[in-house]
């Protein structure tokens, strides 16, 4: 387990396919959001890779379903969403999942 | 939803970090992996993404923890994974999620 993270928490996955437009407005959109995000309450962490082709998986998690409903109707974050849907992603898919065991490798070294 | 798809399912979120070395066995073994995984009693799908630096993603879904379990108690996966030890990856993290919720955008274009 993440030290300092809850024994259940919840993880939103964002599978996503980036069109080839408007990268720098994405870019600037994207690090932004991670920003934000990881201001909001019951924010846990973030991992995120996009490969060349444009395909990307996000995960993020979070302490409760209540927090993610927030920080999906947060301003700002509704702004981007819809750019998300107009310029930035070709298609998405989002899933809420709740996190019931884990296990790692190597971890302790980083 | 996913067309096929039961309402409630189970999500397996791999994240890792491929060391430098091994190119080929890993190539090779990931896509074995796959193919394998695929014909496994209770595979739904999978998704992979990893990036230029070796930061990876791969969320694969299953109808149920049983057929997660089994899948990781499979003879040939459990040699992938030693291998994953001892060359493919400096680290791992393994979650297991229920999905609770679901949305898409632009799926219907697929």
């Amino acid at each position: 387990m993440v030290a300092g993270w809850p024994t259940t928490y919840y993880a939103c996955i964002f599978t996503s396919q980036r069109t080839d437009v408007e990268h720098d407005l994405y870019n600037y959109t994207s690090s932004q959001m991670v920003t934000l995000a990881q201001s909001q309450p019951g924010f846990l962490g973030v991992e995120t890779v996009r490969e060349e082709g444009g395909l990307g998986i996000t995960v993020s998690y979070w302490t409760d379903r209540d927090a993610i409903k927030a920080w999906s109707e947060h301003a700002e974050h509704k702004i981007a969403k819809q750019l998300g849907k107009t310029d930035f992603y070709s298609w998405y898919q989002i899933r809420i999942a709740k996190v019931e065991s884990e296990n790692g490798f190597g971890l302790d070294e980083l």
